[in-house]
């Protein structure tokens, strides 16, 4: 059972390979009457796009993206949203080197071995480049929630390495390459990243995403939990490896009084629950953290085999990203926006009449 | 939308609240053919269950489990597995204190605005006493992948607060009441908890799965990856903060040359991709480690708001786990075991009848 | 992929076989702040169950419905309801006679070689007796939709072999064994049933059902349209062989100026649509009309093979209905139900914001 | 909950309307390794387009196709195919004259009252044009389900208004403009539609299709039978208000004695179940017939009500098919073999290892 489709009522259906014709997505589900057209759509692809600087992929994809359905003078029908993004800037004969053999850390083995055969061309399905789709779904979902609920939804790069980055100003997180938050250590990333490019390696790197203005009550227990579904959705982004909720792995060594949250009529105390409880929204703050594993496609040879089983060597010419963390933020922004705008729409389908006669804590909508 | 339900193929419905007449689990999708009786599900069930050492709740439920359709004859037969668990050992009276207010980091204040309405009694639904239909589950799941593919999954506690345990001996962890690998520290662990009892506190813990004997090929990029279904499996475990796959977090400070497990003819070198490229199974052990928080229902009063909204303070004096990661071991071996043979059904739907040409490598089945 | 559920929002799975322990279900999506009980239930199980009258089978089946959870001080919480109904009148011996060969007409054969093993006692998983739990649902969607909407669903016997019954008054439906809606008929359907009886054959059905005060709007094309929904709901009860909405097969050799209900702002002047547009419903009444097939367990021999493959006889001597059609009205009505509560929250979950400007046409609510 | 995809492992989604930049679908869950191309879609997309004679609607579309993904060097990888068909031949200012009020047997008053808004060019979303994308991804899953079991899909024209064709001979479907099965009475059906185009009316019609070689065992008791999920695909079809299984209807006035289909070690001796017993394939041809209205938009007057919910006459003047059934059939077809080719993904997954000791009768594959 193929899974090329993410949410159960907000359903995004993405197809298309790196070096395919062209990228489509079909966004099943979003209510009708709000205005859409392309422009609300391109900015997060171009902030998500290649080649923007020297420290990404220097493949060069205008990324422009087409609506082709769903939206009738200027707004939304409640029927499906067809996207379309052609690809332009593809060099097949780059992996001329790498169709006998497997990269190591790479889905070239995984893919061979489930199908049988496999388009070796960029990656095929297994590029990050899908995930353009992803980010355009996304940004329909932000507006969406932004407009329902004034949800904001925001991630920055929390560590590149050994470089930590504390959130010291929301707004600089778009003023720079990286997405950091913190300007004053821009600097200090340019040359972490020159001298990784200058070592032929890679490295990981961790964001952090955050959504504010999130209504009490999403959330589906015990089995589509909100915090669950979020675990799945992050999981789902190309080289993520581990994903927190609130104080995550931190949990393991708090002690109850300090974990617990306290309650006052005033607000939460604290937000170590990063925004769920029983898998349930609060209305506090989301919070969410992912570690992203470094770029196995690197120009360092490495041992594999062959598509006959035989030891060889590797080495990846391509263009890559040197730290794929670094072009992710809109991506987990995206997915996380996915995600809340699924679950709004699942939690009024049962509880669209429900009035809880207990106050909403205020930081809860 | 509700969201009871897990897995695709194989898929586990469950009903029931901790202070309800029973619960109840529907299994569909069970291939037919295999031998199953309740001797094949209890000896989890025993592992789960509280009231064995006095570390856990004192609650003291049999946890007996009926199975009532979808096996004829000792086998089953393809329809649907029903199962019961009916609850013995409910004191309602418990709650009575906590039925006018929210106790903080649990799901009270969350189901009351979500459904309007909540069962107080011993967290109703949002009890971990349901999990109980999970290892239920997921026992038969954990059989079929045995007898199929020779699959061996097990997980051991490899965190209790600030007790870091070393995988010393698979054999040790049935042998003590924690799980724990490590003979040695069991009087430390026993110390520990005797503490955080006295002090009516808890803590958190960290428990490692491991799933051994894997096919190569199972998982559903590009969203339905098998690490995405896993994480989503992991972070609806009651209490769950955070999931990693492989290397997880450490995964951010590692160079691509250092993260990439390279290939050769006899084997992976390493596993830091924790059994899982481009969401898909290599044949390398599955390994997740999961972040469980301190059980937020103790005996130390907190802060919070009751029904009106008004400012009250709560304390717990029912019959809780002073740590829920205890007991969270079998748990994590269900989820895992019913995630892998949701996938294992998936993946010969599409695949039964791919033949690749390249050899498999060794330690992938 | 086993099919035990049905609809995607109010979910029905079910389980059990008809010489098991017990049935089980579970309804997950039920709003919360419903009142329910057993007693909301019961009365519909009573007018399905077997042994009320010469004309169905002697099996005596008190079919009593036990909730096992969902409900809290009488109210539905928003969590899954799990509902129980024991077996009790199972006489398996009177089927040793076809266990080893197949009946011409049933099931026996196409499950012995789906899942390559079969429960062969009544029937197992595919006797009709597993509708009792549909019938348990669909009393709990039916008492929803009522409560939200006014809505009311209601079925008749339209025809029992050569017997075409008219819509006389639905007041009489009730009041004899057939569901006839014509109280002059009844002694003339005795006469025939007995007839069949005496001639050891069984005969066909049509079932009328009609669901009124539906509101505008369910259905969502281009798929999950109302009305195929709505088919693929009756096929799905044993026997159906057929499924008409509106003018159905009259349609065939209509005009467009026929068959068109054209449109006043009193209301529409006809209703060969059968309450669907384009797969939406229109808010006149939803009109469903199916065909059932005689009965296959009859007591004429008839030529069949055995397990071997052999040609041999078989005749059914155990209890069964000589018109299955005889008790199909509370399950047409129950799958209505099930299908209209599911599209009534699908609809919300999508467009619970939207107020269309143009006035509502009366008969549509 | 938008329905815009069909199937469960064989899944198709369409986005696109009548008159917006292009239609798309994206079928996920095509299993790896078949040769496809263009050649092998189009010929269906040529059957079914418009502007073929005078008896259809005179818009001219080419409907030429375009894989946009999913297959490499000639092959399906198993990751999704994107397919494309552009809209060319649009006159949008012919539906002027109807943006203010409500074809009466339309889809118009029905969406706008779902959505608050509508697309009133050409139907939107509601137009016949979308089953374009259908035939494509039929025509994909009649060559996998030719190629893995020899299956053949096939349909005719049974019925146009008063004329009852016979099925008379397969080789003459393709040979005529209604997809009549009998020559000689092209030339009655012909005069007929000139009559009903004189007439400025339209008429309804029958299709039948028929799957012959189908393995014994697809279909998923008790809800996802595979009757039910034809059931469920046919009514799908715009325009359709009926659909029957082998005897169908006739099923109402049959004996058990005469309905049964007895079997013996040749074969079974009729076919009045169509192929499916218990919701499962028996290996027999799967018979199918369905009924469809006459087309609404007609250029007769009818009364209706505009925007304001005010009385008000409307006449259809754009291009439109007088008998949306003569180009039924490729669709029909269509729809069939996607059922069958998501049930036979769906079989295998939970029965791949079954082995029947029971011979399979002939006649079952």
């Amino acid at each position: 059972m193929s899974g090329n489709s993410i949410g159960k009522l907000f359903t995004v259906t993405t197809a298309g390979e790196s070096h395919g014709a062209a990228y489509v997505a079909i966004i099943d589900g979003c209510p009708p009457g709000m205005t859409l057209s392309e422009a609300d759509i391109q900015p997060d692809l171009d902030r998500r796009k290649p080649g923007k600087s020297r420290h990404t992929t220097q493949r060069r994809e205008s990324d422009e993206v087409k609506i082709l359905s769903g939206v009738f003078e200027g707004k939304t029908t409640g029927t499906p949203i067809g996207l379309l993004i052609q690809n332009t800037d593809q060099r097949s004969q780059d992996y001329s080197k790498i169709l006998d053999r497997f990269r190591p850390g790479h889905a070239d083995y995984t893919y061979q071995q489930k199908y049988g055969l496999r388009d070796y061309r960029g990656g095929g399905r297994s590029s990050a480049r899908e995930t353009a789709m992803r980010v355009a779904a996304g940004a329909i979902a932000k507006k969406w929630l932004k407009e329902k609920y004034g949800t904001v939804i925001r991630g920055y790069l929390a560590q590149l390495g050994p470089i930590v980055l504390e959130l010291k100003d929301w707004n600089e997180v778009e003023n720079n390459d990286f997405f950091s938050p913190d300007a004053a250590r821009i600097a200090e990333l340019e040359k972490y990243m020159d001298d990784i490019r200058a070592a032929r390696d890679s490295i990981g790197a961790r964001v952090n995403v955050v959504a504010s203005n999130v209504p009490v009550g999403l959330g589906e227990p015990v089995f589509d939990r909100l915090d669950a579904d979020i675990a799945y959705a992050m999981m789902n982004i190309n080289a993520v490896k581990g994903v927190e909720i609130g104080a995550g792995f931190r949990s393991v060594a708090q002690k109850g009084t300090e974990h617990r949250d306290e309650i006052t009529p005033k607000g939460f105390l604290s937000n170590n629950a990063g925004g769920t409880l029983g898998g349930i929204s609060t209305g506090q703050d989301i919070t969410v953290s992912i570690a992203l594993k470094p770029t196995s496609s690197i120009p360092q040879p490495g041992r594999t085999v062959n598509v006959k089983g035989e030891a060889v060597e590797v080495a990846t010419t391509g263009r890559h990203d040197p730290c794929v963390g670094i072009r992710a933020t809109p991506i987990a922004e995206a997915m996380l926006a996915i995600v809340l705008m699924d679950h709004a729409l699942r939690h009024r389908a049962q509880n669209a009449d429900v009035k809880s006669p207990v106050p909403v804590i205020p930081g809860s909508v």
